[in-house]
């Protein structure tokens, strides 16, 4: 296709796709083609008959060397056969370089607008993400799994859960592979998955969808938290390489910097990063949250000014701000081996070492005032032992969303869903 | 780990894992460690204390080569430590060859019987399966997009979609991505999925269950469904290949030979294949169904036995009995370009040409007495125009259950859903 025509030049080729538009210039004509690898320009001397923009064609002709041309070939057309063509004309340009357009219509309107240039550059970074997460779990010993996403009990804890009607019965939808992904710990060691997760939470925010595509991975045999995060580390420094060497040309309409990836991503205790959010930008994170985002944006601030890194881990939250199969600090018990990822600024993971003990996560339990009987096939695979263990899961639109730098994590769905969105 | 020590001969390890078996013979004791890649013995001449089988344990030793011992290594243990016990004793034997366990038990205890070597097998063959899955679509030039699962609309058609409590609204689960990747080939024309669906089937067979992980594709600018099955083909060379080169040990552990897929996999119409069945086995296929599954079998053993593929592709079934966006032929228009692909005589996928004309897809819906408005979204794409297009949609587990002989999908899924199963 278009990316391959600088190896075809002198060659009669036919290419297809969209046509993104048509100008006469000093009698000649260029069509612009738009197909699966991005644009190409074809220039008519004669047999040209004016094509409507938007029409799918089928093009002959012959590549020549055209520096001024995007990707610097363009063909001289021979014959254009339109295979469909639109009905009415598109209710908006796609050939701008912005589509002018505000956030309902780019998202009302998504069959179209997702075949606008900049949007698809989006969704060819998004293709690489996933792509490069699972080649990298891979390559570090982990196997994928796919677990249920109707659950026959809310039990991880929450009442972020939607509900299903199952054969009349009530069931539900995972907010996580939490549960499961821990007991595959026990057979595989070494899991991952790549799923959509649902949550019901009533947000109305510029990083808050209903429903995303959650990056798992769950480890065993791991000294405490510090490895989970090692390992997290050499993950995103494999994805961030791929989508810079993959994705050149998409980042570029962007202008966005692929971060580098610092061996060691600093690392501070949440209490800490707060004291020196403090003391650095006078703000004060309000007392009844762990951190805020403004104390999340602050933090990334701080390890970009100090640590001239675009991530920062954040440890140590406190117990009650996390689940019941946190593991707890060995010196300070209210205290967690849970981190969170930032990435210029946002959560981008959260993540910790889990309670393996039968015991400990039995009382764990009966200390959020739960019952341990309606937990019972997750605590099956602990009373028949499981190693120590320790994973996270990461939000793959928001991974774009701050690479891009866009305006709300929507823009890195194809067909985004929130409270008062469900259609497209 | 242990699939890795034949390179470590002489060398000092340390190794973690589960205790599969214990056993003393001549003054020695042998421990036998499943780790994640499988199993390797160990050899204690002294120091040995016991443990109990399902403990989480590291050990240290020495490799040696041992001809008799599993993967030509054994272990001359000096430490072992346990990191975690079982409480109570297992409620079956994991360290038998078959796990003899009745379908229940086997799925009511999932957190423990995926430990089981035989079990753990099957799902290190799922994993290529979905690797292998995405590298050949990518190969062959598609992209990999996520569609949503909750809709606004039950608009494809059909009585099987579970409901949803979208905060107060009435959503559905979606049962196939296919509105959502026909609109992705309008701007990317080459996408494919891998990703829960999900059916409100009351069905209690071997082959059905509610949720499984359904292999999309979708590609535009095809003659015709006959395009559509050559890409097929080509995928499934590179899945089963893949599958033979990296898991030959767990295949050995099934006995199961990986089917050649041919170049061309026979192609036979539906009407054909049925007077073949007929004249061949004596076996008529009821006049109420498309085929049913006895007629599948049949059309398997007749490709098996006429043409040595345990692969045959059935096309042309009737446009009463598929989905409205099925291209119906040029020839006869009560028949579709739609098809069927057979493994071993059990469908595996089922795909076809979609339309793709404006025109056309307004009057196929009325057609089927529904109302084109129920479809705005969907037919907006079309509107403004859709490059001729078809793909299809292949079961993940049953491609398993059909290439290990398991008794029932269910055993190729890890947490499996049906109509009475919502747990673990």
């Amino acid at each position: 296709m278009s990316s391959q025509l600088n190896k075809k030049i002198g060659d009669d080729v036919e290419v297809w796709g969209r046509v993104y538009g048509v100008r006469a210039l000093g009698g000649v004509n260029f069509l612009i083609l738009q197909d699966r690898d991005g644009l190409v320009q074809i220039v008519f001397d004669k047999n040209f008959k004016d094509v409507k923009v938007g029409s799918w064609v089928k093009i002959e002709g012959k590549v020549k060397e055209e520096k001024r041309a995007p990707g610097g070939v363009e063909i001289q057309g021979k014959k254009v056969e339109v295979i469909s063509a639109p009905e009415e004309d598109l209710p908006f340009d796609l050939s701008k370089k912005e589509l002018l357009v505000n956030l309902n219509t780019l998202l009302d309107h998504r069959p179209l607008t997702i075949r606008h240039e900049k949007v698809r550059a989006i969704f060819k970074i998004y293709a690489t993400l996933i792509a490069a997460y699972s080649e990298a779990m891979r390559e570090l010993g982990f196997i994928e799994i796919k677990t249920p996403k109707i659950l026959g009990a809310a039990s991880e804890g929450g009442a972020n859960f939607f509900t299903i009607n199952y054969f009349g019965k009530k069931a539900f939808l995972a907010q996580s592979p939490q549960f499961y992904k821990q007991l595959c710990v026990g057979a595989f060691e070494r899991v991952f998955e790549l799923a959509p997760v649902f949550r019901a939470e009533k947000h109305f925010t510029t990083r808050h969808i209903n429903e995303y595509v959650s990056l798992d991975a769950e480890m065993g045999f791991i000294k405490d938290h510090e490895d989970v995060m090692d390992v997290l580390t050499e993950a995103l420094r494999f994805i961030f390489k791929k989508i810079k060497e993959e994705n050149k040309k998409e980042l570029e309409i962007f202008e966005a910097e692929v971060p580098e990836v610092p061996k060691k991503i600093p690392r501070y205790k949440l209490a800490e990063i707060k004291k020196l959010i403090k003391e650095k930008y006078d703000y004060e994170v309000p007392a009844e949250t762990d951190i805020d985002p403004k104390g999340e944006s602050l933090a990334g601030q701080y390890a970009k000014e100090e640590n001239a890194s675009d991530f920062v881990f954040v440890t140590h939250y406190p117990r009650a701000m996390r689940p019941f199969y946190t593991m707890p600090d060995d010196k300070n018990p209210e205290e967690t081996k849970g981190f969170d990822l930032l990435f210029r600024g946002m959560e981008l993971v959260t993540g910790s070492q889990r309670i393996h003990d039968y015991k400990m996560l039995v009382a764990s339990i009966k200390r959020i005032g739960a019952k341990p009987e309606d937990f019972s096939f997750y605590l099956e695979a602990f009373k028949y032992g499981m190693p120590p263990h320790g994973g996270w899961g990461m939000g793959s639109e928001r991974l774009i969303q701050q690479l891009l730098g866009l305006p709300t994590v929507k823009e890195a769905v194809l067909f985004p869903r929130d409270v008062k969105r469900l259609e497209p």
